[in-house]
């Protein structure tokens, strides 16, 4: 491998190995979480030494963030869909993250997520963005904008961070969810930005 | 030190050396974060052996969790007041906390105390209760119902976590604080619930 050396990293990385890769820490951050973790573990899973995963990824946090960012971790849970309804997107969205939050190691899963994002920034910046998903909430708002669903002048930003983090604090907060909550939080976050569409 | 093993841990514990080590560890946090806060140095600062830390508090973990759960961590920072006028009384704890994430290290700080709160139970609860100050938000919003600021059906719980998280996404996201920031979320938040009072 020592002819390796030197080139640059995209140039030798085979894409069958780095997907692997993503997909053994997709796999076993789902099972075990991000605590338990283990580049060893991972190695073993997608076939390869654990320096190739070492040389590609400094750290276990640079890998689940490129799984964040590659939309591999928990695709179907974390997709916020554009239906043409803003009101039930978002509530069937973070319906969908509550949830998690209720089954077995799933809040423990969340917590794991948001451990990673106090050590990385991409992964910190993709749970701003989507909590995960692929869609952005920012690009889901700006739509509900077009549609006259939301007031042209609507903090878009605000609102996109209250509801993310709404999630984050019950996660952190081991506050069990209730029967209605995500609807609640959903009206009281877009009331006031609300549109006449 | 053997003859006190076996006693009731309150019983045994010297109220002075317990305030100095939360002392010590209050300070060590504000200056170099959580994952730079080593027992060793605590018990340095605070004048007491490293074993009497560990023998009170097993974890770093608690220990901050002890430090919060006392209001010692950045008090004057996080503290929410009640001057009787809600919105006046939100706008400004968010800026202050906002504050934080704009200084050097703030945002590394707040990151810290998310990762407490990730592998500890009562500081997550204490982050969702008042984001680290001895007032919860639940508290503040209540009064605001009984002054008819808020509405009596107002989602109190919702409006609460929504507040604390964007905050929380903020530090977690590396978002920089934009003037005005503070005022467009609790408007966003709030807007829905405003009562007539």
């Amino acid at each position: 491998m020592n002819v390796m050396t030197g080139r640059r990293r995209g140039a030798v990385r085979s894409e069958a190995a780095r997907r692997a890769i993503l997909s053994a820490t997709a796999r076993l951050f789902a099972q075990a979480g991000y605590d338990n973790l283990a580049m060893e573990r991972i190695a073993a899973e997608a076939g390869v030494g654990k320096q190739t995963i070492y040389r590609w990824w400094p750290s276990k946090g640079e890998l689940v963030a490129e799984c964040l960012l590659e939309g591999m971790l928990l695709p179907q849970r974390f997709a916020l869909t554009d239906t043409g309804d803003l009101r039930a997107d978002l509530v069937d969205w973070i319906q969908r993250l509550f949830d998690i939050l209720s089954e077995p190691g799933g809040e423990g899963l969340l917590r794991s997520l948001i451990a990673a994002a106090t050590e990385n920034a991409d992964v910190g910046r993709r749970l701003r963005d989507s909590l995960g998903g692929t869609s952005s909430i920012a690009v889901r708002l700006a739509s509900a904008v077009a549609s006259s669903q939301l007031r042209a002048d609507a903090p878009l930003q605000e609102v996109g961070e209250a509801l993310i983090g709404a999630v984050l604090v019950r996660a952190l907060g081991r506050v069990p969810v209730a029967e209605g909550d995500a609807a609640r939080l959903v009206d009281a976050v877009l009331g006031n930005s609300l549109g006449g569409g």
